[in-house]
């Protein structure tokens, strides 16, 4: 049983001080000028508590973290950039297990409680990569909640045996299936959402699809999902990752699409891409639309940007959003933390008094300078146990 | 007389490690083994060397630095913004040379080693804001280069008495005329601009313009611009500031616009905006066009985002032109440092032998690796001297 721990004078959501009792991982009271014996004590000296940060969408399997500069020659196209990853993955010898511990172990120390990460499983790697996820998840089960999306990066129908790889990849353990870009990878969109909500069905398992196709095609995409949702009667089930199409000009289009989102409650998660059209994050919060955001890759043979900072990605999807406002500061928290948890679907999130007790210690005034000066994590806590402090894990990387 | 600096094993744009004998202020030797008696001698422990980062559009009269945190609950449209900050000048006594003074030294703790900030004049303010920023100027004078724009911030016609109040500027040292969206704001793009004009005429000095203009209006703006540029003989004189339209999808009017820049020698700054369309860098680079960026205002009553990082605005220019390749990466930190010196023509500016001796020590492999994680600069000379220190500048802030 984890000790009770005492958050003296803290500002849960930059309000006025109190203290926090944390006991059997959860918050137990809120609530100034509180002693309780046997309990750890924590002076917070004034700083802000925000739930844990939620990584809605990364890729643990893949990061060269730690591995020394891999310099990054790609070309331009897609398929350079998926060649260029088989290449380096072979050659580098990037190992699932190590890799996602250390990225699991920065997420942490940057105040990241869970993380959903899309696991790559197709005929080079099989489902290794799943498999040394997992054990990073079990490995860090008291420190890092982990869902794992069984990921067919390089399509499903254009390689025979994928299929057969995701099943085993979800007999294994995986909690959602994943898709990408059914018309532009496989070229059959018909054919890749069929097995996408197939195994789905099958395995009674939420579906979180990466969706970079543009305008009318994403449009056409996302029309397929949606009529697979009503068939299935997956609403409230499923997630479009990046969604870029809803960053379109055509607002009829747009606003055709973001009704049907709404009504079969269909989450989207955002990283707050510069050069991409990008979901625009305001007006689906108005709408009701679960919304969260995402580091996707950190430091992969894709892209080298990335710090596993959630309040980074808070601050990128303010600057793509043209979010200036303090109340607009705060929906780009929210999509990092509520909007995460409420498409993981995470059962007492927050920081009521009953919730996990999953939070993090920020200094600062207030949430929006939080976000714009990311500094140090004071605290950051996983049920009730403090996992990190003053920026460093209490956990090793390997 | 400065005393001599020897940085030994260090490593200029990432090569390989040599020693850098500094005199006088200049780059006197780069060679490995160097032994110099009477020097200071600092051990750079591997650490890549950069030129001084280069702050080529900010506004150091109206930061919030330090100041708090003032919440911003300002209306979306210009004239919100342009009466927010009216109220909140105001309101909150901003004094332009107390808060200029902290800018300056968080950018020069952040190996920042010249500026071009522009400054409000406009008939509430008068040139009180040009009368700070020179004060902090001279304050400064041996850590950091401040070049100043008087920049008509409400517009030049719409209120009487402005021209009176720039030439009064001018007189007082300004460095470059300013401008603001002549269509935008003073409703009259010929009267605007003639006045700018005529005064960098009349004052002999170059002219740096806002541009935030979009498609036509923008390039309707700048071709304007370019009949000045002609008439008056001000090629290779003239900047313009964000020039969102050359991000229009209307690659036709985007090339011609280019091939005029070019022609022209019109020299172009971006902040990376993720919001907003954006000059392509890669292509007015391969042009031969002078490209520079700024942090433009940092924590304003504008907006609340900025540090004042010059390798966090290579960041971002990075992210808002997909530059993944190390190459690419190579190019968004050339703008924050070359391109930076060329649009302010800066003599000696560089690494080599001869060369002022503005540099930053950043802890590393790869020039692309200090933009993807900015860490702690580990030390800032300006001509010769060290300025900061394991991310603490060594002059004090107001
Ligand atoms: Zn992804
Ligand atoms: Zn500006």
């Amino acid at each position: 049983m984890t000790q009770d721990l005492l958050l003296k004078n803290v500002r849960p959501m930059a309000g006025a001080a109190t203290d926090m009792l944390l006991r059997g991982g959860r918050i137990a009271r809120i609530a100034p000028g509180q002693e309780a014996a046997g309990a750890l004590v924590e002076d917070g000296g004034g700083a802000l508590v925000i739930p844990g940060l939620v990584e809605a969408h990364t890729h643990l399997d893949k990061t060269l973290w730690g591995m020394g500069w891999v310099p990054n020659s790609a070309g331009p196209r897609l398929i350079d950039k998926i060649d260029n990853e088989r290449r380096l993955k072979h050659e580098l010898g990037i190992d699932p297990a190590r890799q996602s511990a250390r990225q699991v172990v920065q997420s942490l120390r940057m105040g990241t409680t869970q993380i959903r990460t899309h696991v790559d499983v197709d005929v080079a790697v099989g489902v290794a990569g799943i498999a040394g996820v997992m054990e990073t998840r079990a490995r860090f089960a008291d420190s890092m909640d982990i869902e794992v999306v069984a990921f067919p990066q390089s399509g499903i129908l254009a390689h025979a045996g994928t299929v057969e790889l995701l099943e085993e990849a979800m007999r294994m353990g995986s909690d959602v299936v994943g898709g990408l870009d059914p018309c532009g990878i496989d070229r059959d969109p018909k054919g890749h959402l069929d097995v996408v909500f197939g195994l789905a069905e099958r395995f009674g398992k939420p579906v979180d699809i990466h969706l970079h196709e543009l305008g009318l095609l994403g449009a056409f995409s996302m029309e397929l999902i949606f009529e697979r949702i009503r068939a299935l009667g997956m609403q409230g089930r499923v997630t479009v990752s990046h969604a870029f199409c809803l960053g379109d000009p055509d607002a009829a289009m747009v606003g055709a699409l973001l009704d049907e989102i709404a009504a079969l409650d269909v989450a989207i998660m955002t990283t707050g891409p510069a050069s991409r059209p990008a979901p625009p994050v305001a007006r689906l919060l108005a709408m009701g639309i679960r919304t969260c955001a995402g580091s996707d890759g950190i430091r992969d043979t894709w892209q080298p940007y990335g710090t596993a900072d959630m309040l980074e990605r808070a601050m990128l999807v303010g600057l793509r959003n043209n979010f200036r406002r303090d109340d607009e500061l705060s929906m780009a928290l929210a999509v990092c933390t509520t909007g995460g948890a409420a498409t993981m679907r995470t059962e007492g999130y927050g920081l009521e008094e009953g919730c996990t007790a999953d939070l993090v210690l920020v200094p600062g005034e207030t949430l929006a300078e939080a976000i714009v000066s990311r500094p140090e994590r004071a605290l950051v806590v996983k049920r009730g146990r403090v996992v990190a402090r003053a920026g460093h894990a209490l956990v090793q990387a390997p």
